[in-house]
């Protein structure tokens, strides 16, 4: 594989930038992974398990002749950040993020650069329940979609260049407009990640029943939920304040669907509560047959649980 | 192991009767198994795979001189099916089921049986997405949680017999009154199905975003949902008409906490958002240390993918 940009720079050592510093790593795709957290205990992890060529302790510092910069922090961080490197990035830089919501990242980034530097808001759709510079691995990218919006009028030779690296990882890519994206993810990730947390929560509450019993007896259903309810919780409370109004509107939908659904069950409608349920199977079969989850029983725990040699 | 019934009789052989057919073949724990199912194609296929030493055409065939039964039909169905069985069980015989909710199971079955045979409800705590006989596998009980609710005045040497078998297919057995555990199994299965359910519908009729869309994109969240919204419809449809009241409840906390946190979201309440987040990741922990989930990365999902060649 050949090498697609000289220096990169990634701002902030979660998931998601260790994940792709192990993946630029492995296939020397970068000449030099430069990085920078805000956290002295992230640096030091970083430098301790070699995550990049150099740490720095400042963002300013790290962005400095990057030809590619990565905003891999929460979205509530992006305008104090893009505000700090502003001043300091390369002319021709390309800049990026990876944040979960696009719109609010592009109004608090975009002011913040001047004309010589090439903004294209960027999305991974990948993730684990783990987050931190020692959670992230090389493949976590692989049949993942990378969703790219970028502004009008941007470079295509710029696009074309950071979707080499992001292919070159084993995502696959697309574009699509901010406030599609915004819409499509209130629906696929926000508001499940929501009522995930709800589901939790009220387990938690709930004074008849008591934890152990709700831990004990998960694997019937609630375990599901409690792993995107262990999602990282600075990142989720940007999200649902950044992502608001979509994820407004989603919810509103869901409740009203909820409603039918529990009316059914207290007036005993039984055909309307098969019907449904038989509708739901079929979206499980096309995120099977699209490649975007294993057809193994419970999603192959019994193969990790082998591989971890329980 | 040794054998600690003569004679099983498996009434419904979908994935839990399965699974104990090869659970109790593995170990020699039954003399003989004999098999009926309603379905004349789910008999073919139990034939075909050699489920059973024996598959009868009627459940009254089945159960005669069997001294163990199990009912593993879906919860609507229990009443019609004690009501055919219960004049040709063998004196002695015990009888249990494996139904989702117990109270509506012992009104059902329960007046049905001659005073020589023993009732034990139960419960096996262990599922997958996946249904009908060639889903079973032997180990889907291990380290899983079987909750037996027997009636007062129970014959204790009779619980402990069934005891041993199931701790022998790898079950740990736990028992408790039957209304305790509908409120329970409302909280950590009922509830959470209906949920996913209802998400997945509502990403099915988003007029705005497509089923490809949430299909390709389904990584970020959705997809997790969609695992136990494949579950059985006729099963769920029981479970739900059955277990009304404890379900009825559970979802009118999880609504009021739901609203509590959309509140927060429009009000744009960061800190509230942020401690609930918090709070629901203490629970995924416990969840793991009991041995009830793995603590691989995205449940092992990695891990099943290269075991099946991908």
């Amino acid at each position: 594989m050949t090498q697609v940009y000289n220096r990169v720079a990634l701002i902030g050592l979660g998931l998601i930038a260790s994940s792709m510093a192990h993946a630029m790593r492995a296939q020397g795709l970068a000449g030099e992974i430069v990085g920078h957290a805000k956290s002295a205990e992230t640096r030091a992890v970083a430098l301790e398990i070699g995550l990049c060529d150099r740490v720095c302790a400042t963002a300013a510092e790290a962005v400095q002749g990057a030809d590619l910069v990565v905003l891999a922090v929460p979205v509530g961080a992006m305008a104090a950040l893009a505000a700090e490197i502003g001043p300091h990035l390369a002319p021709g830089a390309t800049v990026t993020d990876v944040g979960s919501v696009k719109q609010a990242v592009i109004a608090a980034v975009a002011p913040c650069l001047h004309p010589g530097v090439t903004f294209i808001p960027g999305h991974p759709m990948a993730g684990t329940e783990y987050s931190g510079p020692r959670s992230g691995f090389a493949t976590l990218f692989q049949n993942r979609w990378w969703l790219l919006t970028p502004l009008p009028d941007t470079e295509p030779s710029k696009i074309n260049q950071l979707r080499s690296l992001l292919e070159a990882m084993g995502a696959r890519v697309d574009t699509m407009e901010a406030d599609h994206h915004d819409l499509v993810l209130a629906v696929v990730s926000h508001t499940p990640h929501l009522i995930a947390y709800t589901m939790v929560g009220v387990a938690d509450h709930l004074a008849q029943v008591s934890n152990s019993e709700v831990i004990q007896y998960s694997a019937t259903g609630f375990r599901d939920f409690t792993r995107i309810a262990a999602s990282d919780p600075t990142m989720w409370r940007d999200v649902f304040l950044t992502n608001k109004d979509a994820v407004l509107d989603v919810l509103g939908r869901f409740t009203e669907e909820l409603f039918a659904l529990q009316r059914a069950i207290r007036m005993g409608d039984g055909d309307l509560l098969h019907a449904y349920f038989t509708r739901t199977r079929a979206i499980r079969r096309g995120i099977i047959e699209a490649g975007q989850d294993t057809s193994a029983p419970d999603f192959g725990r019994v193969a990790a649980a082998k591989a971890a040699g329980s």
